[in-house]
């Protein structure tokens, strides 16, 4: 079960000036979901994406980067779950790209002004077939109202539907930003089977736009693991449509870290959640790295500890067995490390120091923490000022029994 | 269940010249169980040994060091299982210390003629009395024929007791080489919270001995990966002890490879009785990568097939989501990777080539060879002549089982 996490209320999903969002049950993979996602921008809107680092990314992937590079305008996107199109070859392109060109043939786009995107099983041949079929249905109900339907439409093995709003006062301008997100196992940095979509009403410089959803990944879906696996398809885009009526913004302007903030904020809250609804967790960890040399030594340490399948298992557990995260930071490859020198914090309870257990532990303290559903782990390494936070969730029964089930 | 492996036979375990064992149930974890394991060698015997690279190394593992470094020529080894005595910093050196010292008192050895080993829980102070008052016992059935006992009184997680013998002829003489090991879970390169042990009545020079030792451990243990995690207290010891009445092998003699192979492959068969034994292995995998430019990519990319979760479960599940696979490819760190230019095999099937599934491949096949024990996962680089293999298992429901209940 997600871990403090619920669906969001359809009420709480605010609409964006400029952004429809249709569905459809197309079948792709099962019967009677939601598996086919529309978004239509309004003219003048800027997109900016970023996606996965994988070397085998999905044929989408590489043609959203097409598309993006061409400037042609990206006035829509298409999402379908059930079929990731990836290791697909020369053939998974040439699908992508016929379900771009009937896409922009019904809203009167050209291929290259639709973004599409795809989610599920891999090295299977795309059904565009399907996906086609599907797309007069999510056409015919397009509408700013549907926030909650979009953010269930790219479900896959996900429990709970993912979405986010804020509102706030731009050069006196009310600007909404609204967030969806999939995405609970594969989940890596650089990035996940994740998708996420936000969008804004605001006005905002296309390089600017560029430059906040760099900072904002680099502070959410980069910092959130679930299992290591760094997915063929994620893909986050920034969507601004223009139409607040706010001054543009970009670096210079007095409101840009304000508008920033925000949109970073809502990615931190659409990241957070697919770790709350990793599969099969039962627990949200947040591990703190601090006063290393540098952030990169902080985030090897983190992602040591957050990754480790034994400190995963025994947080699952609820056990204490706080050596396993010793060990991880021993093995996390920062050569020059004292081991020492350093402390380990579960919660507020200091658990080891000078390289053991500190005298004032009690295993009672940590197992009362390690009872809780969220939990803090922070690292303080003693040689430096950098910090890094990662999140992760716990490795359970159910991650196991999900993954060995997922295609049947 | 372990995966094709059972306990060897008593009477396969072939005594070694100069080799006694003895052990006891010293009740440091827990009762009726041999947890003390003392290892006596015949004068002139040689030793090497190699260790965990994790910064957290335990305390026996740094007197371990220091004792080789000292040469005062090794007579005998102390395990014990229960307690790693890792993560307890000077007061952990002084109790394995101390365990050192009263064995040589008993035996009429200096301390650091005695080198210490601990697996076990991690973060808790070594209960070095218990160990201490199992000492006479474990002197009183020291005998060369015991290898069995002591392959028994060095598990933990371990579902069977690991040991192998081989014999040779060198230099018209009977040689003999025993080995036994313990690991199964918590098993990385470099190496695990694995301990072996491997002995010879060869007669073999000090440093011919140390290069056996690196050339035999970079093809055996350092080649397997049960969760990617590294222990703190990894160790494996090879001892000779001189008494075939061969003449002393060094690099030039002629049958130095001869020996070398030899105790390779018994480093081998005990470093995959370690995954065949992996905590709750199903499946034993061997991953091979080949034709990569040189060892290092081919390591990453067999690696990161055999440490995904994604993976390993869905080898559980005997699914042949092969996809997985390409996406760890994918994501392995071989940043200028063609994946238009590979190909992936099951067995013997070609299951995807020029980017995406084989023209040729039935999802028949590939469920086939799933339902195997023992799968043969070979990746194809075509980009150079270099090969790396690695040994796993896959990841079950007793995994997480295990490893959340280990210390209940």
């Amino acid at each position: 079960m997600p871990v403090k996490l619920s669906a969001p209320l359809a009420a709480s999903l605010l609409p964006v000036r400029g952004v429809q969002l249709g569905f459809a049950q197309a079948h792709v993979r099962k019967p009677n979901r939601k598996d086919v996602l529309v978004i239509k921008l309004a003219e003048q809107s800027r997109v900016a994406g970023v996606f996965t680092n994988n070397r085998f990314c999905a044929a989408p992937v590489i043609l959203c980067k097409e598309f993006l590079a061409q400037k042609a305008g990206i006035r829509a996107l298409l999402v379908n779950t059930g079929c990731a199109n990836a290791g697909t070859g020369e053939d998974g392109l040439n699908r992508a790209k016929q379900s771009c060109e009937v896409l922009g043939g019904l809203l009167g786009l050209n291929a290259n002004q639709v973004l599409p995107f795809s989610t599920g099983v891999i090295l299977e041949p795309l059904p565009v077939d399907k996906v086609i079929a599907g797309l007069p249905a999510a056409i015919e109900n397009l509408k700013e109202d549907n926030w909650l339907n979009a953010a269930e439409a790219i479900m896959t093995t996900d429990i709970v539907a993912k979405g986010t709003s804020r509102s706030l006062m731009l050069d006196g301008k009310q600007v909404t930003i609204t967030g969806i997100s999939k995405g609970s196992g594969m989940i890596h940095p650089n990035m996940a089977t994740m998708l996420g979509y936000i969008a804004t009403d605001a006005a905002v410089s296309q390089c600017t736009l560029e430059n906040i959803i760099q900072y904002a990944v680099n502070k959410s879906f980069n910092c959130i693991t679930v299992d290591g696996d760094t997915s063929t398809n994620d893909s986050l885009i920034l969507m601004a449509t223009n139409l607040a009526g706010n001054t543009e913004i970009t670096e210079q302007s007095a409101d840009f870290v304000t508008l920033r903030d925000a949109m970073t904020a809502v990615a931190i809250e659409l990241a957070q959640a697919i770790v709350r609804d990793g599969e099969g967790a039962t627990k949200f960890m947040t591990i703190q790295v601090q006063a290393g040399k540098d952030e990169a030594e902080c985030r090897k340490v983190a992602y040591a500890i957050a990754h480790s399948p034994l400190i995963k298992t025994a947080f699952f557990a609820s056990d204490p067995n706080l050596g396993r995260i010793l060990a991880a930071i021993g093995y996390a490859g920062v050569d020059d490390l004292d081991v020492n020198n350093m402390e380990l914090y579960l919660g507020d309870v200091l658990v080891a120091e000078k390289g053991g257990r500190a005298v004032s532990y009690q295993e009672e303290q940590g197992a009362a923490i390690m009872k809780e559903s969220d939990i803090l782990v922070r690292v303080v390494l003693n040689r430096g000022s950098a910090t890094s936070t990662v999140w992760t969730c716990d490795f359970s029964y159910d991650y196991v029994k999900i993954n060995a089930d997922y295609r049947s």
